[in-house]
């Protein structure tokens, strides 16, 4: 294997940096853990892809149990699909002609695929593609609080099922939402009046999807929700550990950096800029946190430096050339930024992947 | 060409989105407007591609009369060497044996290689590496405020460069910077400084580079540096809107992205995202400013979703579907993000080019 890619067998201290490493017995008690939680709460469990974009880890998700994958653009699914993937949830409301052409060739490929909508004008872009095609089933998704998109009202929802279900190459498959961390109860709430509103008119409503890996432990505490969808929990990061959704053993991507310049006593320069852990801060002040290095403060990146700052440093200062270990604030887009990653199992290679679904945003 | 990528004589409102987009005049405009300040005041001009990282702008920029480019990694370099280019300085401490091995290949190749060093270990390692060798020409890179790497004193700058000096398989090339902006003023103090300790010395100092798009206006401001890099400058971006260095019209990237929800009367969505627009805030507390829509502001991004607040927006307000154009933040990050590029003149598209260089952090 070429340059930087190691090869299995290699000690992750000679692996070219920067570079994600993703630890495989972590990765398989993270996908497990998730799947027997949701399978003792009666819940389906569909992981999001976009965390690791990987074929073989989410064949990993499905072998575990998972009933389908999530996908949030039409060229992320259609690579999972060139995959195999035949049960894909694509959370987006997809638009234009080009696009819905796209989709309709995937849904004919696909054994069960479905989309969402959260406007009139997104379901008749829909409505407009799929006449006289397979059916294609679309959720509606819903704002519960997360204040990003969905329809804001058990009114809306219905209103908008109603038009699906009215048009002839459209399925109302049920609702979706993604919550505000630690939301469960407004998800519960509108979910319950959402479907005896629906109920009340006669109209099915099958799938009641719920999501996020920060609220993954708390999937319970929506008993209307039949499915869960996260995508975080399968690597963890600083973001689910601060929330307290995961544990330090529990990290399994990690971005191997390693010091090229010690500028003053002070002062440490990395190998990994915003190109490797990117700007992300999900309210952290800092831009990930150095394993091993307790009161290393990662203060400023830019695209292929970090420079860290060592004054409150505690351990043995590192030197230049000496590796180190960042958790990085998110891993998802980490793993955006990287064409293939490694992983390994002690510290030792085991296999180099594609991030097959790098750069899908379409 | 397929899907996402338009055929040439598309307009931009038929092209898909979330994509960068470049204006070919303003594009020839900043490369010929740089050059010719550098040219009018007698320094050297090196464009640091890291903005682009497309080879035919690369081209574009030496055919103006740049002296050669301006890389930050190995593997970046080495795709541009593949693109022919045989003026290649590299800003970066290089260090491993796999890395110095390969930097060894690429000075054969390469008719002018240089790289930097602010470390006695970095200069041990070329030296290990470039004994019985074509020599490598080494510059020492000096910290004059910009607080990430960099030797911190002209002593240490010139102890440095007896140390390369001394070594068999190296040549000191000169000294080289990247300040903070507008620090014009210290940059010339440690650059003359460190000239006459080596003079005394007996030691040449042929190139001394500073460097930076917020500083390239300034550039005459320091008369001791013979040369100037430069990436942003290219396309321009908000933060360089913001610092004056530019001028609206001198923008020459636009992310152009569409809403695909409006789910509140002061809320729209648009399908640009982190994947597309990077969290790179820069000074800012938005993530961009969005052409046209005074008022608005981009106060959160997910991987696919930027969150827009139009409470305060002026303009008539945009729908479901309408096209929007977004000044990034920050360019280089974009241009890191997509594997290829749409180019327009007037709105037409003109070609599309490969990001070649997308990704190299090694």
């Amino acid at each position: 294997m070429s340059f930087p890619w190691p090869e299995p067998g290699t000690p992750l201290a000679d692996v070219i940096t920067p570079m994600p490493v993703i630890d495989e017995d972590r990765l398989a008690a993270n996908i497990a853990r998730a799947q027997a939680y949701m399978l003792a709460h009666g819940k389906a469990f569909r992981p999001h892809i976009k965390t690791h974009k990987i074929l073989s880890v989410a064949r990993a998700q499905m072998d575990a149990g998972a009933v389908g994958i999530n996908c949030q653009k039409l060229t992320e699914a259609e690579v999972f699909a060139e995959g195999g993937f035949q049960d894909i949830l694509i959370t987006y409301n997809l638009l234009g002609a080009a696009r819905l052409t796209r989709l309709r060739a995937l849904n004919d490929r696909v054994a069960r695929l479905s989309v969402v909508a959260d406007s009139a004008v997104t379901v008749a872009g829909y409505a407009a593609a799929f006449a006289g095609s397979k059916p294609l089933s679309v959720l509606v998704e819903c704002d519960t609080g997360g204040g990003r998109v969905g329809v804001q009202t058990p009114a809306a929802a219905v209103a908008l099922a109603e038009t699906i279900a009215a048009a002839p190459g459209l399925i109302f498959a049920g609702l979706l939402t993604y919550p505000a961390p630690g939301g469960a109860a407004r998800v519960e709430a509108f979910l319950a009046e959402t479907m005896a509103l629906l109920a009340a008119k006669g109209i099915d409503c099958p799938v009641r999807s719920n999501g996020g890996s920060p609220d993954l432990w708390q999937a319970h505490l929506v008993p209307s929700a039949t499915e869960h969808r996260a995508g975080t929990y399968v690597y963890n990061d600083r973001s689910m550990l601060r929330a307290g959704e995961c544990g330090p053993e529990d990290l399994a991507m990690h971005v191997l950096a390693t010091v090229v310049s010690r500028p003053t006593d002070t002062r440490a320069v990395l190998d990994a800029g915003s190109k490797a852990l990117t700007s992300d801060l999900l309210g952290f002040t800092d831009y990930g946190e150095i394993a091993g290095l307790p009161g290393a403060r990662i203060t400023g990146l830019s695209e292929e430096h970090a420079v860290v700052d060592l004054s409150a440093c505690t351990a043995d200062l590192p030197q230049v050339g000496d590796q180190v270990r960042v958790i990085p604030n998110h891993t998802c887009v980490v793993s955006n930024l990287f064409d293939r990653m490694v992983f390994h199992r002690g510290g030792v290679v085991t296999r180099v992947e594609d991030v097959a679904a790098r750069g899908t945003v379409w």
